[in-house]
């Protein structure tokens, strides 16, 4: 394969590319020579001291730099992003080259020791740490302008000098993934580790939320199957379900952060210590002073933030919230409209015609669910938030406020305004059912299908990606640059909590939606996997801790679903007639009920501990460790001075 | 002075005696010698390094030992408890001898960079960190039993051998202290910075607190009091007032938090790192391992105390929340009789009568909330907690649940049982006011009492402590040992919390609960004043960065008043008058109100920042430098590798 590239200069004669850097075609000779000695030039020099090489095709150098580091360099790196790692001794401690010696599987020369998704994060978080020294702009482009301590990469990337920085699958190890993910069928656990190793931890934790959330949706749907097979009416039994339901979502939700906790210790994260942010690509403004770093950057008033929040993008969520019921009333029309069609030519076709409002309102909320995204998302990034998690956080909260009432507006509105229970069931069941249709399709599906007319089409040459045979380095980059991108695990997380809105809200009246979910969820395993492995560039790995935002989220859901729950069981004619005397007397025990049961909730959350006694308890000795090294430097120091 | 005091020593002429130790009478020779020569002995040889001396009064050595440390020892101790300092840059920072020079108001000859308070907490950290070596037993009590890092000074304290360990008080500082504090009468804010210096955090942070809360109820006391002086009973008016009550509570329990946060700051205690939790003294268990820390330690089984917890301690709470509802019905009994006999013989005594069931109830109240502290503390203690904190939490929750109920179920039974809102009005005036006047009287005005009568009794020769002329150590050393002892802000807190249910509980039947509630709050700071500086031995200082578990106790009472306020409202015959054809829409608008209630609190609670912007940004401050100081090692590092 050496022949394919062109050899830069002398290094590590072991050289393995990594991550696969695109510059714009036409870039200028003196930009690349900048950029490619800033990246090679030694860490002292304000370099990378990272490894690159042009990839030359038949066609020339097509702009395509191959980027790797030595093993040396790539375990300092590892020491910088400040990686967590199995010890001799089992425990899990922040790598440090000098204590190299005590980690578990280390050896000089193991190159396996940091996997292979460890060394791109290390890469990339060289690349974007890559600062402008004295440069006041880059060179060859005087209107990109630096300044000292500006990332170069973000600059280049904002510039568009620079296309895409992208992680190389490994294909052998890919293979391997593949076959004990989604190769074999056989009914187990997902490879997570294994997930972890190669896409990173917040990848990994999403499949292992899917997993953990659709074994936690079978006690539901084994329950609710009888209520179909044998279809009980008796509310009494709808009450008992509905309770079991409410307090299982709570104890779910507990327990999870609890398995989270055992998975990222295990995985390092849970011990990391978060790195310092540096602002989002996107944010401009004025050159100014940091008050934190002391740096120059540009600042951007946050008053002037705090208007186009409030002045600009409140109102066009609330004008986006308001159209999304007018569209609500316009499909209850449609609705009225095939009943009455039903009732004067009653046929199969007209009671099929029953069914085709609420199909046609589930596609158009997933239209308008898309459409929104993307206009909250330029709002978002209009807002000119400095920080990725604050831009993350008013992202999620106009998406989940936007989504929650265009997915439920419609269910609320025939349980507490109709009345109409039948109705409520019919809509939920086609509702859930057809997003989960769509969304399988949109996903997965259609991305793969593209992409696979894509190649066929445009490498009619190279062998096809099926076959799984030997593909030239040349060929493999080619390829893999054209794939989408992913673009984070945002809409796989929307997708399950609106799904646990579908399930939890209205329970007691359809408790066959855990059914669909679980079976949902199994296929969603499956076409998840084959989009991450098949569809989708590999992404660069993220360290997390947690699913963040997302189990708050969740947490406000089971919420509200015992407030609706509640109204739905007391609205029951079975209940209603428990109290035939006064309906007063009625909505005070179901108030009470809701309040116990919420103060349940509350001291369930407040009493089962985050994290379970044996993770707890290896904190706790990091942390009497680390006060223990504290004291014995003090005691050092000392005895220095007693001794004087 | 000098004469007093034979010197144990050659030691630093300057010593200035900071903390008392008071070994029991009769304690045995041997055990004297090795327990001062281990405080006096140098670090390296495990040793805490201080300075003793006996205090030696006309009638001998009464085993009374006063201890001190060197300047140079208080800095290196002040390094070892983590002590926060101002630097020359107005930042603060961990203090550490090496960087010394550049904290504000350092210099070596100066004597008050270190508050005494801190130097006694310093001292007292020391001695607690005493630990035996090799040694089995305390010389002289065989039953007293050691093992390797047990600490000495616990070990002397429960076997009986210690008897007490304070710190002294500062004659001069507290007299300029009291002056400004309660000296002059003036209206202003209470010196809480001097207060710190003196008492500590935990104490200076209680009348922050304090002083806060009355300046948050002065709103609610002033709209509270046009309701009284005109006698409105327009409910129209008592629904704006309730509101306005709830989201007031809501918005001075956030404002605390922030305001608590720059206090701590500029204290330091704020970015204090948490010391690792050693076990409490009274913990007893069997020798085992630590899981933690590897050493060797008593161990309780966690099982033992939850069955301790659950089958000892939950039912007697249970069984005394029983007792508290039967005394309850007997006030009942005793007012309809008051009552009957007011019909019956209608005259001035039998309607002064009217109050005395009330008066009574109020009066057992505070003996059973008393009695049941006892109990409680008996029980937690027997529940064996590891830690001082776990301890803690276990007795606040107990204390908590049982003074909650014994002091607002009657409260409850009238307004939502007997619908008696005139009694209800008169029954919280008499309780909230009967109770302020106990709890004033039992806090601060009989111990006051009890303490001058001792010392005029005992030391009749002694010049009384109201004429702060000087006394000689031998003497205040003897008054101060005499003194009770200050068991921390728990009761302070908890009548506060009392308070605060009084005030916004039932706020919308009488808003003249907060004009009470300032007039005794005012009288509060004098007499907790008087109590702290009069009364009691000084306590140790304690730092702290908040005020724990009571931020939570104060937030679920104002939760939990959301949910009274409703229902009072509701209740009313002015909005029942508004639904005059439906109860149910009526309850249905009550019910749907205090969800938006309870939503709008949750909102403002997540979305009002906990710490100002100028302390999260120098928090982030630091944050950001020593991240950077990390990365400059590694630098070092790699440059050294790359050189190589």
């Amino acid at each position: 394969m050496a022949e394919s590239w062109s050899f830069l200069d002398t290094f590590d004669p072991n050289f393995r590319p990594l991550v696969v850097i695109e510059l714009a075609k036409g870039t200028k000779e003196e930009t690349i020579d900048w950029f490619t000695k800033r990246i090679v030039d030694k860490k002292a020099n304000g370099g990378a001291q990272l490894l690159i090489k042009p990839l030359v095709t038949e066609n020339g150098n097509e702009n395509i730099y191959l980027v790797g580091a030595s093993h040396l360099r790539l375990l300092l790196g590892a020491e910088t992003v400040g990686l967590v790692k199995e010890c001799n001794d089992n425990s899990m401690r922040t790598f440090t080259y000098s204590s190299r010696k005590t980690f578990k599987d280390f050896a000089d020369d193991n190159h396996n020791f940091l996997t292979m998704a460890e060394g791109q994060y290390i890469i990339k978080h060289e690349l974007e740490n890559l600062r402008a020294k004295d440069e006041k702009m880059i060179p060859g482009y005087p209107q990109a302008k630096l300044y000292p301590g500006k990332s170069i990469v973000r600059r280049l990337l904002t510039s568009g000098v620079l296309v895409q920085i992208f992680p190389l699958h490994d294909r052998e190890e890919l293979k391997k993934l593949r076959h004990s993910w989604y190769g074999q069928v056989k009914v187990g656990y997902q490879p997570l580790d294994e997930i972890r190793c190669y896409f990173g931890e917040t990848v990994a934790l999403y499949f292992g939320f899917l997993e953990y959330f659709t074994f936690a949706l079978i006690p539901m749907a084994v329950i609710g199957i009888p209520y179909y097979v044998f279809a009980w009416e008796d509310y009494d039994k709808y009450v008992m379900f509905a309770t079991f339901n409410l307090l299982w979502s709570t104890v779910i939700l507990e327990v999870w952060k609890r398995i989270c906790a055992i998975m990222t210790y295990r995985w390092g994260t849970l011990l990391m210590k978060r790195q310092f942010e540096e602002p989002r690509p996107g944010f401009h403004g004025v050159l100014g002073i940091n008050p934190v770093t002391g740096r120059e950057e540009p600042v951007y008033s946050s008053i002037k933030r705090q208007i186009r929040i409030y002045l600009v993008s409140l109102p066009f969520v609330c004008l986006c919230l308001y159209f999304s019921l007018y569209v609500m009333m316009i499909y209850f029309d449609l609705e009225q409209w095939a009943l009455d069609y039903h009732e004067e030519n009653e046929s199969n076709f007209s009671s099929l015609m029953l069914f085709v409002p609420s199909i046609i309102y589930a596609v158009v909320i997933e239209i308008m669910n898309r459409i929104y995204r993307y206009a909250a998302e330029f709002l978002t990034s209009w807002e000119n938030h400095r920080l990725e998690s604050s831009y993350q956080n008013h992202l999620v909260l106009k998406v989940l406020v936007f989504n929650f009432l265009n997915c439920f507006a419609s269910l609320f509105y025939i349980a507490f305004v109709l009345f109409d229970m039948k109705l409520l069931r019919q809509s939920l069941a086609t509702l859930l059912i057809t997003s989960q249709i769509l969304n399988q399709f949109a996903e997965s599906l259609l991305p793969y299908w593209l992409q696979k007319r894509h190649k066929k089409r445009m490498k009619k040459r190279m062998c096809s990606l099926k076959t799984d045979v030997d593909l030239s380095l040349v060929e493999q980059v080619n390829l893999e640059k054209e794939m989408g991108t992913y673009f984070g695990t945002f809409d796989d997380y929307l997708e399950l909590f609106l799904q646990f809105g579908y399930v939890s809200l209205f329970s007691c009246v359809y408790p066959l939606a855990a059914v669909f979910a679980v079976l949902n969820n199994i296929t969603e395993i499956y076409s998840d996997a084959l989009k991450m492995c098949r569809v989708y560039k590999r992404p660069f790995a993220e360290p997390t801790a947690n699913i963040g935002v997302w189990q708050l989220a969740f947490e406000t859901m089971s919420v509200i679903s015992v407030v609706t729950n509640c109204i739905l069981i007391g609205m029951s004619p079975q209940v209603n007639a428990l109290f035939p005397d006064s309906k007063m007397d009625l909505i005070l025990t179901v108030a009470l009920v809701e309040h116990l049961l919420l103060a349940i909730k509350f001291i369930m959350a407040f009493v089962i501990p985050d994290k379970p006694r044996d993770i707890q308890i290896k904190l706790a000795q990091l942390e009497f460790e680390s006060l223990e090294a504290l004291k014995q430097q003090v005691r050092a120091t000392d005895m220095y001075n007693s001794e004087k």
